[in-house]
């Protein structure tokens, strides 16, 4: 085999450790809890069946056709005005991405030279921390808490001369912690957006998943300095990859030439489909949304009264108002990746702490997803996470 | 609005001039043999809505699921023995790719450092070019000719010193030129692969629609240095977004890792749709390019028999035996590009030599493609291309 003339970001590159641990949790009796997978349960099969097919009979030959860069033109207004009401904020330019994974990614190429600076969330998304390395982005940490990221940490930083082209937020029920970024703190950090020259990247694939309280305002009510990605992987479905990047003209229109030379277009029949759904059939994702989040608000309260009445309540920052997620903190030294195996070896999987941490080690933290596993198997998962962290 | 803290990418990358030609090419009454845009009449509809349904229903939630960065096992497997047996090369390792030009970003970017060279041809595939700018590569053109690129312009230039890490390729029918690499030049070029340990991107979109003629074997035949990227998108439909990079397990090992951070995985329904086509039905593929070869071969003998009876046989560097595309060469110093809107004006649209340019301005050449239009509106284009570039 001849040795690869390999790219210093290919050399350097550590597969995600989220996707290397799955193939553990797979074994069988393994009661993973280490995905962030929806349950399939919400998936809507025979809706999607039926607007595949109507889309191919109605549109025919153009539902398989080469479609334009920046995506279906009903879908782009569509995902404008929808998000606009949701997230109390402005309407704008839409580029359709290939999951809002792409979104990031297009985003970063157009912004970050190597080296430039590039702030996330600590811990944060593993996928956006590989997206920022795949682009040569030199990545500062700021930590975050119950009410998300420390705004004023970021603050104090930029004060010192911190210069970030890109700050990048997860606003509502964080991955992997579960936080939300609070009112007062997204109404700062769009001020900092404005003084100091960044972008904010807005994610928001969870905010939907509401289980009490209501939706906050997106920061892009409060700067047009923010880039909104959006996602239907949680409330459709993941395996269509449609997502959303929504901001300005000239900031959308850098992306649709970048996405020329990444992948052309997002798939048509994917795009008419969901427009099928989500246009044609309006409210139909309003209710489908609505239908599925008992189903995770069942897992949440599953979850977290089987940890609280076993680890007490202090290991919680805050019980999770929506998402999939829930962040465990020991404060107790336990080193949760060295336990993995043995967790493992009694039949749970979690994600250790420190697969999210950008600087800060979270040594003694883990995420545990509710997404995906019945009530009862999270109550059984707790015992065996129990059995192996805090054996007696 | 904002000034934007852009990268320097995003500052000098322009749309694709293609793409701002089919605004005006879209104008009523113009016939515009400029796309590469494969015939509507040619996609499988009902095969597909089937398809879609036997996936959903058999597979149910999966079908919605997120699925492998690496794509379904099932296909991959399929993909590396149906093309190993056409191509007459080895098998390898796949990975399932947005589209094949998502394959071809995702080498770059694991191959290439800011200012490594590649090597393209020239005239060459503007998505190429795009996709080697937006990853900041040297791109060092090397000419074609009737026999596809001159490897031994290529052999010079590196025994003057030329070090690239790739070297793209569209082996057969090439972009723009319509163009085969011979058999003699396969090799060729392989053992200049071996010599001096620069990886060979063998693209082959259109090289199963052919007219006559048996097809070659890929330069994979001959060395294993070389990536095949491989498209459903001529012979399925563009639409479904489903590309096979094919390559050694090492090499496809760190393209996952890139597409991670890209867009996690390819659309899983468009996956699970094909499968069904292509693996569940075999030889449903084999038969359907069969059905489809017709509908090119009329476009082809339409059209260079309409022009080389306006324009003579000169103009051509030789007869496509397959593909989309015929290159014409008017060796009389016509600007194409500034010929463009008095033809848009006689309504027929092309794309000029210049559009594909590396370093040669192919000032007096242009692209027109015989795909989409009838042969009426073929023989009618090449009349009102007459009337804009040799008035009377």
């Amino acid at each position: 085999m001849p040795e690869l003339p390999l790219s210093e970001v290919a050399l350097n590159a550590e597969s995600s450790v989220i996707r290397d641990l799955l193939h553990h949790a797979r074994r069988d009796g393994v009661i993973s809890l280490a995905g962030g997978i929806p349950a399939p349960s919400t998936f809507p099969v025979d809706e999607v069946a039926a607007a595949a097919f109507r889309a191919l009979e109605t549109r025919g030959p153009d539902t398989l056709q080469y479609g334009l860069t920046e995506g279906d033109p009903e879908l782009r207004e569509w995902a404008s005005d929808w998000f606009a009401e949701r997230d109390r904020a402005p309407g704008g330019d839409v580029v359709v991405t290939t999951g809002s994974q792409q979104g990031l990614d297009l985003l970063t190429r157009v912004l970050v030279d190597p080296g430039d600076t590039v702030v996330a969330e600590d811990p944060g998304y593993l996928g956006a921390l590989q997206c920022f390395r795949a682009n040569r982005a030199h990545i500062v940490g700021v930590p975050i808490d119950a009410d998300g990221l420390q705004v004023d940490v970021l603050a104090e930083r930029l004060a010192d001369g911190l210069r970030p082209k890109l700050v990048y937020t997860v606003v509502n029920f964080q991955n992997p912690a579960g936080v939300t970024l609070s009112e007062e703190r997204r109404r700062a950090l769009a001020a900092l957006a404005d003084s100091y020259g960044f972008l904010i990247a807005e994610d928001d694939p969870y905010g939907l998943i509401r289980f009490e309280g209501e939706h906050p305002r997106s920061i892009a009510a409060h700067s047009d300095r923010v880039v909104r990605l959006r996602s239907t992987s949680k409330i459709v479905a993941p395996g269509l990859r449609v997502g959303f990047t929504i901001g300005s003209a000239d900031l959308v229109g850098h992306m649709v030439v970048a996405k020329q030379a990444a992948d052309l277009h997002t798939g048509t029949l994917d795009q008419h489909l969901l427009r099928e759904l989500v246009v044609e059939q309006e409210p139909w994702l309003d209710d489908h949304i609505a239908a599925i989040v008992p189903t995770y608000r069942a897992g949440r309260d599953a979850l977290v009264e089987a940890v609280t009445s076993t680890f007490g309540d202090d290991v919680l920052w805050r019980v999770p108002a929506g998402g999939m997620f829930l962040w465990i903190d020991l404060h107790d030294g336990t080193d949760t990746t060295a336990a993995l195996p043995a967790a493992l070896e009694e039949g749970v999987a979690y994600v250790p702490g420190s697969a999210f941490a950008v600087d800060l080690p979270n040594v003694d933290a883990l995420r545990l997803s509710y997404a995906t596993a019945t009530p009862e198997q999270l109550r059984e998962a707790v015992t065996r996470l129990a059995r192996a962290l805090r054996p007696t």
